[in-house]
């Protein structure tokens, strides 16, 4: 269609967008209605997608990372034909039980590539899933995987700091298939931009090695322009497009209140007016449906191009390929588990906990979607091992060298486990968790099979002192919904937690490793994956009814192993329950449960962390042994001593709540 | 001193920093072998400091933002004399017990301005530093309060996101006083900076306002000109000091073992023999220490006119300023609170929870030290009111618009606290805690009384669905040592909260305010803060021995008291125990504790966040009425409904467990 014909698209999707939010009573207007002709530009015009197929592997993806801006989503997905976007789920919006909900929530199968809200999250998404495209593109070739990535992007997410980690990291991989429109529209909720911003955005992209177009928000002709010479540069582009905030909202435009200031029936009628569109609230014109309704059928010719393409495959490749989109492990992965558990049990050796994940993940090289992400810790976390570096030269790499930018490595590995196809891993110390927490929560909520690993997880990092030793950060963790948090006391339940994690599909697997020694506590062989219950009994107890149960976690139950010999020894029998995974643990039916816990015995915790959550297994009359507060610079094994975390103490405790 | 002989003053920095890492058998010589003539010109040349006054609050502040590099910090503190750091302090550098731990740990008598080692918070709080500079010298004019804030940072600083915050906020308030040095020695931990950074960062500086200068960061001359030219221009300066690493160490300098890669004595031996160094470890040959307690005397002569003009103050001015330099309250300060308890009483109004935070603290005019900062959240959150911003323009204004940059905000909130004479507030949604956690952690651990005030704290957010409604953060702040989180249930506890929060003084405040109205359940008069015990019978039981105690938060109190109404006429006596601050409850005595929690009662914890902590209070017959995951996108009330928490829900639950 001739772009002067163009102009009722926008429009179509103002009126969506006004509409649903004066029903609603509130939401925000500014970036559907600044937006519009940036939309309708990419959408009729560059972007490859199929609404009869939204999961299409080879789509590109559009990340709306300014998510407040939500019915700009729900009205492109309604206007391009995607069947779960009818218009009475528009005429819902911000209703219970609405797909249209007051931030876009992830559903691939509905045409929502992630969630966003929380700012900058999404363009930081929209990096990973770059990674992602390169990555496959690589293995499989342009036939197969070669798209693009666009993310909507307005000031906040810019002023971000994770978005700013991914404006530096995404110039320096040189990802040149991602294009961002940024909104430029002067305006953030507080008012004027130049209330907390004075730089000059595009020249701060342009240092970190962008390709930068600027072009008239409005402008369709300048639009496409733009993006197709995006397209056409190697370098990652920004297209800054100056906007008018709420532009056709009379009252409000271009102005603080344009963000998401009530509208009212007045302001849709004076909209009307001044825009020329007579048509009733939710209804769109049939040229006008005709028109975008051809846009989703865009990419017709090339979708069957590409089934075509992918039917052509080698078979095996062509099974590669449809497994790891599928998320599936190949047969028998598992093999090189029971294998290291056996081996493990054989050599009896005590090992670095995060080694022993180390070699685990080195050993699963029959995983090639696998790609691991680290934040500038390479050699003390050793998981790049026989990797090689994902770089600007080589796509091939599955190991990103992310710098000191956790929180972007969290949402870019977000990004890469929503594109599919690959399994992201991103690693760092337990104490820095805290500056990734912003993504792991997303990828709870989202439910993303992403894999946090983490090392130096309690006073046992020893001399570097109280910042670098958590002690609240798995109570922490633990608190999250839909995130599994995994300790593994030794080589043995480091590769049963693994196999776990990498079978869980529905959420992200937090994977909390020590920096010291670990010895082996399960020394006996057998297939059955004992973690996979969350908490069992290692150690029953001996000589008559169990009197103590120790319940421990990680480095700490070597500790309660050790304790309960002593109790043995006075005639105490005592059990110890290692506890790995408190949320497979809770998922137990009651009967197993109370049997593992031990109802009516003294029960100790030991933890080298805080108490906070250990209560509900411990009971009224239960005890503790752990920290109370943060750590200290000392050796690990004098920080032991000093914070009581003993044997000795251990048994004191059992005694005091006998 | 001329600068030709100052190399052996650096050369002094580097055998303190290489005999103690070889004596302790680990440490990070990279920083302070190849910061070591940075140091020395800043401190022998420009720093004003006194090393037997550590605090005297004119005193440039300095921050070793690269706080692994701690080695040079303590040689900066024993060679200029701060009588904290003798050479024995040294020689047990990261042995437990010792001042000279792994990383520098806040200690403002010693002479640590802050703790350091996470990387970025250490330029964030010296942005914070900046700030309260600016703001102070508004107040009290150049002669008493105006100084330069020194921070050194490294890559990773620069790479992290709450960095990349700081140099876009900085550069916008154009403090002028802040001079960073940067210790461009092109090696991170992973090895060459190249392997994540391809941007030129003297230009992103420039981008955002910044002065830039480059200089070798080995050559004296070149650095105290620099220094002299940062002093001078009127923009935040930024001097890029091309450096090698562990300059010194034959065997690693310039390399990426050079960061932490082990030091031998045989390392130590070559670097005497390379540098003409000498003197056994530890020895500081006369002359050179003279040179160095010099430099520890350079600002005598400021330090005593700068008391002599603080003694020339008009008394009130002087007295204004000590109060607010001890951290001391104005006599009288809580009458406010007091007085809006007795009016909110009188009113009987329900009221939106962050409006009664906004109106407390508008009432708490008369205290002229307290800055509030925000992220892009001034309407929503309205703790600006009658206070005015703090621009590049306009010094005295008390309100920090921070842009969407909450990590940088947390940061530097504490760098004001940790540089005195004002009281931060931070204000933005709970829900984006996360993006602040680290700053929060870092104000725990050193103790400062920074407030981080959060809006919108549970599903009562409403549409703006699961990603804006907390429901695991009361859970993950709660498990942080020495942070207290307070959430009052209306508006008398928010007024006793808010003066727990002021008068606390050793450790951070968490304030959670819910959005929707709270209706008061405090209804009878009294000047006790019955907040102050942390959790208190609201409502007794009656007609009878207390069979059932409701235990409430924040918005659910009034759940709870409904509850408790149903729950009577039903002839069950019930008591309503407010719980606002969980730290402060579990400080009192067991007897008081059994005695609220009603230890042989049916207890059920209520509160719109997920149950993980409840545990403690509960028992083992406890039961819970809360959240089980993440929330949704609907109007509040309908969520309230969906997810069951309702007192119809808390009746049916008490009576379940009776």
């Amino acid at each position: 269609m001739p772009l002067h014909e163009t102009r009722p698209l926008a429009n179509a999707i103002r009126f969506l967008a006004i509409d649903a939010i004066v029903r609603a009573g509130e939401g925000h207007q500014g970036v559907p209605l600044g937006m519009a002709e940036i939309a309708t530009a990419l959408f009729t015009q560059h972007l490859k997608f199929n609404p009869a197929d939204p999961q299409w592997p080879d789509r590109d993806r559009f990340v709306l990372s300014n998510g407040h801006g939500s019915m700009l989503l729900y009205a492109l997905l309604h206007l391009t034909g995607y069947p779960h976007f009818g218009i009475e789920e528009l005429r819902s919006f911000r209703q219970m039980g609405s797909r249209c909900e007051g931030h876009p929530e992830f559903d691939t199968a509905a045409g929502i590539e992630v969630t966003t809200g929380p700012l900058g999250q999404g363009i930081a998404n929209a990096l990973g899933m770059a990674v992602a495209e390169a990555y496959l593109n690589a293995k499989f070739g342009d036939g197969i995987v070669n798209h693009h990535t666009y993310a909507f992007v307005g000031d906040g997410c810019l002023q971000e700091g994770v978005g700013q980690e991914m404006i530096a990291l995404a110039g320096h991989l040189q990802l040149g298939k991602l294009i961002l429109c940024w909104d430029d529209n002067r305006i953030t909720d507080d008012g004027s931009t130049t209330l907390s911003i004075s730089e000059d955005v595009s020249a701060r992209f342009r240092v970190a090695g962008w390709h930068v177009i600027e072009a008239d928000g409005h402008d369709l002709d300048a639009l496409a322009a733009a993006l197709a010479e995006a397209n056409r540069d190697p370098r990652p582009s920004m297209i800054a497009c100056r906007t008018v905030i709420a532009r056709g909202i009379a009252r409000l435009q271009g102005q603080r209140g344009g963000h998401s200031g009530k509208l009212f029936e007045a302001d849709a009628d004076a909209a009307r007016n001044e825009l020329g569109w007579p048509h009733a609230p939710f209804e769109i014109p049939p040229d006008v449906l005709d028109a975008w309704r051809g846009a989703g059928h865009r990419s017709d010719a090339e979708y069957l191009a590409w089934r075509e393409r992918l039917a052509a495959l080698p078979a095996d490749a062509r099974a590669e390929f449809e497994r790891i989109q599928a998320g599936r492990l190949p047969d028998g992965w598992q093999r090189v588990l029971e294998d290291y558990k056996r081996q493990s049990i054989e050599r009896g050796e005590a090992q670095a906990g995060i080694m022993i994940s180390a070699e685990i993940n080195d050993r699963l090289a029959q995983l090639p979607e696998r790609m691991v992400a680290c934040a500038d810790l390479e050699a003390p976390t050793s998981h790049k091992r026989s990797l090689h570096a994902f770089t600007a030269q080589e796509r091939s790499g599955a190991y990103v060298h992310c710098g000191v930018r956790e929180h972007l490595m969290g949402s870019m590995a977000n990004g890469m486990a929503a594109h599919g196809g690959v399994i992201p891993l991103a690693v760092t110390y337990l104490a820095f968790a805290d500056y990734e927490r912003p993504a792991m929560r997303m990828a709870a909520l989202m439910g993303l099979p992403v894999k946090f690993v983490f090392s130096h997880d309690s006073i046992g990092v020893g001399r570097n002192g109280p910042t670098h030793q958590p002690v609240e950060i798995l109570a922490s963790l633990r608190a999250m919904p839909n995130m599994r948090v995994f300790r593994p006391a030794d080589a043995v339940e480091a590769a049963e937690c693994w196999a776990l994690a990498y079978e869980h599909q529905s959420g992200p697997s937090t994977m909390v490793f020590a920096r010291q020694n670990l010895p082996l506590v399960r020394t006996s062989h057998g297939a059955e994956n004992r973690c996979a219950r969350g908490g069992y009994v290692l150690a029953a107890a001996e000589g008559g009814q169990r009197l103590v149960t120790l319940l421990a976690t990680g480095s700490e139950v070597a500790l309660a192993l050790e304790a309960r010999e002593r109790l043995q020894r006075k005639g105490i029998p005592t059990a110890v329950v290692s506890l790995p995974c408190w949320e497979l643990f809770d998922a137990q039916d009651r009967a197993y449960r109370d049997e593992v816990l031990g109802l009516n015995t003294v029960r100790v915790g030991v933890e080298a962390a805080v108490r906070f959550g250990w209560d509900r297994y411990l009971g009224e009359r239960g005890g503790f042994v752990g920290m109370a507060g943060f750590g200290a610079s000392g050796p690990a094994e004098v920080l032991y001593e000093h914070f009581g975390i003993t044997p000795g103490h251990i048994v004191a405790e059992a005694q005091r709540h006998l």
